[in-house]
């Protein structure tokens, strides 16, 4: 550790409920609870925790009556949290059987290695109704702050976490969290106009779309910007041609064979996701079609894969290791007591044009 | 944790020297250094760890010597290192690149959340001397032990990591390490035996293997497996068909398009890795060959992938998550003091058929 380990918090406060604590080696001030604190500013405790998180989602007046009496009170100096304590980070990672968390785990894991900070992994675990991933981050290990990989959480498991105290920074390239939350993304609806308009210029104009699961707002965001490419060059948009996945192999193939088995096939199918456009691969190759002489296909993520498939996928990327390791020093700044410029940061995606995608064949 | 936390640890006085330290909140017992008792027991420090650790590569003379020592200076009472004391593990990965890195990670996260401990992941990070990931895990956090995932450590980076006084388990489905470290791998040469058999029941005759980096012990288990299966077939084996590669998907590509490209090209490869053989799915798409009807091809691994990839690839399933539990428990029961019954444990390999393999075109 480059910076003096220094073991008082505000956590520790909620956790033994001690109103008069040493504040390290060499001091013994005595500390209220942030309980009192809260009483006494007419807000929750949360909310006490925001303002010492530097937390952009507490009214201007709140988090100045706050800081106030965390001043009255000795109870945070300007630059308490500051100091790292545990010299680890928590990495939740909804579900670890997608190929991307591994992307977004790389980013973290060098970020954190350059601060010589530990990354502690664990996932969610289904089925498990409140994840004792999540609620035990302060209990089984000191941690400064969690870095939460998902694209599934419900608004209560954002206000379960928030309970915790925690720093918290998402990345989600799926989703959009709450408002409020630091979190990292990508740009999903410019990923979409760009596969389209690739598909374009090369000659394509019956392109479908498999996009994620209906509902999904990144869902939303690449088939809009799928739509916005055939406005711009004045084609039509066929509803038939939009269809929903869930990101796997699986609705990939589903969809797939399903456009290709119809009267008018697409030409064209832009994936929304690399595993989607696998299973778009698997779909053509049973109905014996040669990618991408009879049909071109694009994914979504850039993953490895991407170039070990045959033919080499072109797909829209997402710079998903980057994205962990602008988390991790966005919790850092939390962590620092640094405000936040913004607390959504949405990285770019980009064209990545390899194999899978050529001019169409001319009609016989 | 379910156990309570004890803080004082063999490590400790290692750390600060000290010769006399409590020994748990209730305890003022005195203790003596390591450096002390294995000056009285003419080893070195490294062989007192090893014995505090239940490692098995230690003379049971000198075993017993030690533990004497020990429990006359009252250093360690049985069941020392039985408390958990941090309530995280080390998971140091050679390369967080590799797709079956994330399945042994998988499985030692599983493992380790039913026990209630932390998995802090770090990589090796090429171009360090002294990979500060592994000298750096006692002094950045507490951890109970480490488990490694690699295929790379060579025999100074194994003295390394024992000078930490570490326990440690190696999970390695490439590499055997050095004797009296425990460790957990897979059975190569089962599984190039069943590769080349499950070939050969289709009625190849001109198979080719597409090994590892050759001098790794993994790779000439599984070229023998390949050579063995020949020879039960009584099949003569052609020195032109082994090939090797680097387990990537280039040295699959490169190797394959080179066999595709021969006089006598082979009609299926066992590609010794799932990465490889999606290179020789890519050399022989270049070569207007189609899979399985023109050339089947075996893989090693079964990562996901294996599923997702057009036709879904036959391999040899390595049954990696597995491997990741056991080495987790493997490193509870050294934490437990518990002897292990042998230092390295394999698990089985398994033939995963699906549809890159069929019988081989007949003459023309």
């Amino acid at each position: 550790m480059g910076r003096p380990a220094q073991r008082a918090s505000a956590d520790e406060s909620i956790n033994d409920g001690s109103a008069a604590r040493g504040n390290g080696p060499s001091s013994a001030r005595s500390r209220p609870t942030l309980a009192l604190i809260a009483a006494e500013a007419g807000v929750s405790q949360a909310t006490v925790s925001k303002v010492l998180n530097g937390r952009t989602d507490v009214a201007q007046e709140t988090r100045e009556r706050v800081e106030r009496l965390l001043k009255t009170h000795n109870y945070s100096r300007p630059g308490l949290r500051r100091a790292r304590r545990s010299g680890l980070v928590d990495l939740v990672i909804a579900g670890l059987d997608s190929p991307w968390a591994v992307e977004i785990l790389r980013g973290v894991e060098a970020e954190c290695f350059e601060q010589n900070v530990g990354v502690v992994v664990s996932r969610v675990h289904e089925g498990e109704a409140r994840p004792r991933s999540w609620v035990s981050v302060p209990t089984t290990h000191d941690s400064d702050g969690v870095i939460l990989v998902t694209s599934r959480l419900g608004p209560e498991q954002y206000v379960q976490l928030e309970q915790t105290g925690a720093a918290l920074v998402v990345v989600d390239p799926v989703d959009v969290p709450p408002p409020g939350i630091a979190s990292v993304g990508a740009t999903n609806w410019a990923g979409g106009l760009a596969a389209t308009e690739h598909l374009i210029a090369l000659g394509h104009r019956r392109i479908a779309v498999i996009g994620g699961p209906q509902g999904m707002l990144c869902t939303q965001a690449r088939i809009d910007g799928y739509r916005a490419a055939l406005e711009r060059a004045g084609l039509t948009t066929d509803r038939d041609l939009i269809r929903f996945g869930d990101f796997h192999h699986e609705g990939g193939f589903r969809e797939a064979s399903a456009l290709l088995a119809a009267e008018r096939p697409p030409t064209a199918i832009f994936a929304g996701s690399d595993q989607q456009a696998l299973g778009a691969y698997e779909a053509a190759r049973q109905a014996g079609l040669s990618i991408p002489r009879d049909l071109s296909v694009v994914g979504f993520d850039d993953l490895p894969l991407c170039r070990w498939v045959s033919p080499p996928m072109t797909t829209i990327r997402q710079p998903l290791e980057e994205m962990g390791r602008i988390a991790a020093r966005t919790l850092f700044q939390l962590l620092e007591g640094q405000a936040l410029v913004s607390p959504r940061v949405e990285l770019t995606t980009e064209l990545q044009v390899r194999l899978s995608t050529a001019a169409p064949k001319p009609w016989p």
